[in-house]
């Protein structure tokens, strides 16, 4: 059994375009493939799609959020990793993700020792390009490292059809990934400004999308409608009844279609999951690429300034989630970590005493993409509500 | 209940020196704070020690392996990490570790993510200084990071307290790291040369004594004595009836006094540990630092070279593994894996792989400090043995 995720059914027309984005995806892929351009399955928010686009490929999200492909996986990795990490290698084992078929290559980085060992198994099944991501992003050394593992990118990409990437062609790229950045920043700032506008099942597929885009133009213009509709409407809410649903943040790690159990319960047990902070969230909409200086080099320093908790110390993830307290006018934090995240789950520490300082109740929840333990997190979600009144 | 490590009562007389080891090094560690000399905990064989000596300060191994302070450490740790992360952290917040009261700052390195996210929580207790370690041995890049990391090193060390490094000091550490590896090596050799002359039980204080050392002459002349009495045993061995236990190569996660739960139940099932192929066993010991060219550099690639499971690939204990299944003649390889250790664990399956094309019969153990699943390990263990037959 999938918890079953429905369609917004809301009075924002511009959402339904997300809510089918990835047919329009898999079109789009299809006919760059006739066009001769590579496709780059990418596995992680470390990924510089600038600098993959400017190289002429087409960097394409995977998948990784069902249960369903586990069970195959589990033949080679053992049970305690990620469901993430099992369901991405699972989906390719069992190729049954279209967007991991239609890669040329794949372009991962090391975010975790489980995605970074079940990469090796990966790499028999396609050509993979690892980057050695660095845990410290104030070590100067730290970027010039990373500065140089864009570069052998650059040069991968190249040796696997890819164009050499010219500073008109990176400039261009770096807009439209600002502009996409910026108008997605916008539509989630939508829910800080008074009453939810959109629900986190809502806000879902929309922040989800990002990782889908093939053709800028239609993309841009399809965030931009949802971004005036949204406008529109704050400006006809005013005055109204206020919402009184408890405004939660939804901090940890990533959610999607498939995986979006928690977020869910969370909503319906009446409370309203106004920001989703984490990588498939809004971590990075805020911080653009200088454009300014040596555009490669930006690139690189604003991959590298993601606050994942892989990074070690993370000081923003806590400043992140300080500002959208304040900001959303945050009542609750729920962290989520999937079982095996030894990341999150030991961060998850530092974020509850941050949490006490801000005196904001905090619930960490452990869980894997199985239903089995649905009803007993829902208990510890409506106690936790409860607590908060 | 702990297993209880018994003294060897062997015909071994040289053996006596390392089962007191601890006490020895306790004592030269009192003289050398005398001194004045700094005291840098080491958590990790990736520390380059050489380095560490050479400015003028005493790196010292700290505890790790007993069940004991596991569960003050989950008071912040999640239970799910590996029992070496939270016994190590245990005993930092207990301060039950006598060589980590005595360090002065603490030098670690990113081997894995729950050490790295644990370390965040060990700063708060003592100075840390961690060195980030790249994933690749084979990338160019990534070795001049990591010899970037070993001058940073240095620079910490000078800063506290440590005393600038030069050439000739480092070439007499260098030497007498040299020395302590080859000589255990020898040592470790000596199984390989026909029937065992020590069990696994009686080579692990001998293989943990190594992190422990703080005066290089009495420690490099027990060596010897320890060698040469080996030597002589086997001589006088040649030609005597022939043993029929099975030879057997422990490989995976480390293992020491208070964590060597599976070691013991092998040897209690019948066979011998000829070797163990760990880190805190033969790990790099046939690996010296070359002598000729950048002496600095040759200590960093020296170490950057150690083939842990937090590589990717990691080519190098697949090598070590076949080299160690011809030359010690063994019968079967038992790959131990601490519970959450994802490194080790998913590694297994390629470790499994290269048993199989060696036709060697291959177990894997997946399990943590506590004496709970003992009886149902034993039995894993006998069958392996009965199949082998």
């Amino acid at each position: 059994m999938t918890r079953k995720l429905k369609a917004s059914g809301s009075v924002v027309s511009a959402l339904q375009f997300f809510e089918k984005f990835s047919e329009h995806c898999l079109a789009a892929l299809e006919t760059a493939r006739e066009e001769g351009r590579p496709i780059a399955g990418v596995y992680c928010i470390y990924a510089p799609l600038e600098i993959i686009r400017a190289a002429g490929c087409v960097p394409i999200g995977l998948c990784g959020k069902r249960q369903a492909p586990i069970q195959a996986a589990e033949a080679v990795l053992p049970a305690s990793l990620c469901p993430l990490i099992k369901s991405s290698y699972g989906y390719a084992k069992t190729d049954t993700c279209p967007f991991f078929s239609a890669a040329d290559f794949i372009i991962a980085e090391t975010t975790c020792d489980g995605k970074k060992k079940m990469y090796e198994f990966l790499g028999r099944i396609k050509p993979m390009h690892l980057m050695h991501l660095p845990y410290d992003q104030s070590l100067g050394s730290a970027f010039r490292f990373w500065n140089a593992e864009a570069e052998r990118l650059g040069e991968y990409l190249t040796a696997h059809g890819g164009v050499p990437i010219t500073a008109g062609r990176l400039r261009e790229e770096v807009e439209i990934g600002n502009a996409v950045r910026a108008l997605m920043w916008e539509i989630v700032r939508i829910n800080a400004d008074g009453s939810p506008l959109l629900t986190g099942m809502q806000l879902l597929p929309v922040l989800e999308s990002k990782s889908f885009m093939v053709e800028a133009a239609p993309y841009l213009a399809a965030l931009r409608e949802l971004r005036d509709e949204l406008l529109e409407l704050r400006k006809s809410a005013t005055g109204t009844t206020t919402d009184r649903r408890f405004r939660i943040l939804l901090t940890g790690t990533p959610v999607g279609k498939g995986s979006h159990k928690v977020l869910q319960l969370v909503e319906e047990s009446g409370a309203v999951v106004v920001c989703l902070d984490n990588c498939s969230g809004i971590k990075g909409l805020d911080s653009p690429v200088q454009t300014e200086g040596d555009l490669f080099g930006n690139v690189a320093r604003r991959y590298i300034e993601i606050p994942c908790a892989c990074m070690s110390p993370n000081p923003g993830r806590l400043q992140t989630v300080e500002a959208l307290c304040r900001d959303f006018d945050i009542h609750g934090i729920i962290d989520l970590t999937w079982q095996g995240c030894h990341g999150f789950n030991v961060e998850s520490q530092v974020v509850r005493e941050r949490a006490e300082g801000l005196d904001v109740p905090f619930l960490q929840i452990e869980t894997g993409y199985s239903e089995s333990d649905a009803e007993q997190i829902r208990t510890r979600i409506e106690a936790f509500l409860e607590g908060i009144q």
